[in-house]
């Protein structure tokens, strides 16, 4: 096994050694898998040693498997010359995903540090937004003149074979002389054509183009539409500046998801790994606790307002926290179901009526269950058929409360233009927990009689 | 817009009418993301005669599009014989996952509806485990015999020109007279050479096969370590039966994540959409809240056993829900962790002391962060000290306990075989709820003359 310590240990005497083959070889021998693994069991130091030690093309092949957030740190924390050997073996989109997460010191640090074409490239690459098509593509592509020929064509190809296997190539452009794209290759075509024949007899003429601002939901939604594996990406004269491949797009969509899970879950959407300091783990935490504790407070202030009430019924105590919780439970499902068709386009964020119809109906009969549940729980716990009816009676009008507004509050963040995965848990549960402390307190408030 | 009410009358209309060509157009107008929508608008009876009106080619193109439960219930409820027409249009892949989901008695009238080859290829893909290399390859790809040419293979791609589109190809396999497969030809290298070339002499021999019971995350490795994009599937007597691609396997392990964000939301794994019945939404969603009810009740009779302190010191009924609230918020972040690096492959289940010295280091200091703030505005509230000492306390322990345990309990679930984002949140925050309340009120109990 990997997580093997006497394998971790020989490691990090090699590299502290300063042996530079033997740890190559050693990383070499693992299953990629483990490799990122043995790596994140390293302490920090080590780990920057390690990629300054093995040649850059290798540092960039495992930096670019590891979470980006701990290839960043490493990054970081080596000199600038070497950082930018290693960048420079990213391809650019990679490339310009690191430099722009780095700080902006270090970024010029290592841009000062790279051939003045390949830092040319990579400033044009971080100008554009993250999630734009300028920010998604690659700066690789193959482009042809108009002029050319299969033969040529296939003749440069077979030339650059090497450097043209890790382009990824699917199709050839053809661009006229302002680099504007003006047709489209396909390498099927190519197989089936004479050396001789013109480019231009068997291109696809006025290939669909995308400006390098189209977002990424658009570009996900134009990738649908037509099937494409890739796209020419062109800026505002027209001009080809790079290629979009559907596989960014959806890789992009899919980190979407996955940050939508660290969000709802408390950790700002940001990765945390447990190789990252105490102090950063420790402190990204507490950003979202201390808001939630403020707001845990608020909500308790109803129970506060009641407190002669509790004194008489001391059992409504043991209640409280059961509807609190089960409320929470009701509505963040609801949460979870709009987040989720928002993100796959099932469900627009005007829509909020059609919304508060469908889970309004659900709301109430799982409100009726779950309240007769709690009803006959409390009746038979306590002996009280009032107690019951109350506790009862309050969940099933939270749990209508709860799931109504779960399943509007995305939609209602969405149109506001904040992110509902990161905001709509603290809002439902401090909402839910106040209407549901209220019902209770104050439905037995008004039957106090009958409980005491 | 899409979602335009008036569009969506006019589509009814045209389907009641029976008028294929028109909604045919109709559909065929809009962009393919917006079909989803207005499809999922129209009433379960509606979208049924939709898909029955118009072309089966055109049928399986929207429900490839859709989200898979929805497609499923849609062919539920059609003809078997014109569900069997929509499915032979799928490709085997689609196709065998989609009558995998069906009830038995309706996926075996599709198949006796079926052409037999389809049916009998369709029964052999069924049979695969759905997280195996038999369950996420295609049985669609390209095979030639040792004997071919370049130039049979190349006359072969332009006579089926058509047909291969479909096929994603991108790489084709020679095989032995035991369809064995003996070699791998690149597209790339039929380019570059000449008609009269043996495959033999351009193919890459000994190609790496897979065997179909190969799991998900094996494959996800194995494409991490070798960078292929497909590979072919052997059954036990080495024969070629499919192809897997690296797209498969990674869209495969996406839909995990985006499976374990509807589990750890209380929605059991299932997707639900809203266009779903109400009775489907509403008892799936009871089926974890009953569970739910059943946990709180056994965490609050921790609170009864406590009336007698609870009478004394009413306001101990306001922190109660704070405590419990804010320890299942920082098990949460926890949790989120260890499924998160579970999923990445950068934690091992057997690893819990690791977890545990990392978690509680965090539980540590968040503990007495919160526990201080939380004692301060106890104080300042309700100004008792002693009360302020209590609840800061209780807390402080409370945070460490669940923090610890949040990180744990994934690994300990994944060892037992059992689903982490399933299990965790119930048995995390009842186990907290239990503990919070017996810190709170113990704690209470002990300095009781300080409180009153």
């Amino acid at each position: 096994m990997s997580d093997n310590p006497e394998l971790i240990g020989a490691l990090e005497e090699r590299i502290e050694a300063k042996d530079a083959l033997q740890v190559s070889a050693m990383l070499e021998a693992l299953p990629m898998a483990d490799r990122s693994l043995v790596i994140d069991r390293l302490d920090d130091d080590t780990q920057e040693q390690l990629m300054v030690l093995i040649p850059p093309e290798q540092a960039a092949e495992l930096l670019e498997k590891m979470p980006q957030a701990q290839a960043i740190d490493i990054l970081d924390g080596i000199d600038p010359e070497r950082a930018a050997d290693i960048i420079e073996a990213f391809d650019s989109d990679t490339a310009a995903d690191i430099l722009g997460e780095l700080e902006d010191e270090e970024t010029e640090a290592i841009l000062g540090e790279m051939e003045p074409q390949d830092a040319a490239d990579a400033r044009e690459m971080l100008a554009y937004d993250e999630d734009s098509a300028g920010g998604l593509m690659r700066s690789e592509y193959l482009a042809y003149s108009l002029s050319a020929t299969v033969g040529l064509v296939t003749e440069d190809m077979r030339a650059n074979a090497e450097i043209y296997t890790d382009y990824d190539v699917q199709y050839a452009y053809i661009i006229d002389d302002e680099a504007r794209p003006v047709g489209v290759l396909r390498l099927r075509d190519l197989l089936l054509s004479t050396p001789a024949t013109a480019v231009t007899k068997i291109m696809l003429p006025r290939p669909l183009v995308v400006h390098h601002a189209m977002e990424q939901d658009e570009l996900a939604q134009l990738f649908d539409d037509k099937g494409f594996v890739g796209l020419p990406v062109v800026d505002d004269a027209q001009r080809l500046v790079g290629v979009v491949m559907r596989k960014s797009v959806r890789e992009a969509a899919a980190n979407n998801v996955a940050e939508d899970f660290l969000k709802v879950s408390g950790l700002g959407g940001k990765e945390e790994l447990r190789s990252m300091p105490l102090v950063v783990r420790s402190r990204r935490r507490l950003s979202w606790l201390s808001i939630n504790i403020g707001l845990n407070v608020v909500a308790a202030s109803v129970i506060a307002a009641y407190q002669d009430t509790l004194t008489q019924v001391i059992a409504l105590a043991v209640f409280l926290p059961i509807i609190s919780d089960m409320s929470g439970c009701s509505g963040s499902q609801a949460v979870a179901v709009s987040i989720r068709e928002l993100a796959l386009g099932l469900v627009r964020p005007v829509e909020m009526m059609r919304v508060l119809g469908k889970e309004m109906a659900v709301g109430c009969i799982n409100g009726v269950v779950l309240g007769t549940l709690l009803g006959a729980v409390t009746l038979l716990w306590q002996g009280n058929m009032w107690l019951g009816a109350v506790v009862g009676g309050a969940l099933m009008l939270n749990t209508i409360v709860a799931v109504s507004l779960g399943g509007m509050i995305p939609l209602f963040l969405k149109r506001m233009d904040l992110d509902p995965a990161l905001a709509s848990g603290p809002i439902l549960t401090t909402v839910t927990d106040m209407c549901g402390f209220f019902f209770v307190l104050s439905m037995a408030t008004m039957v106090l009689p009958h409980l005491v």
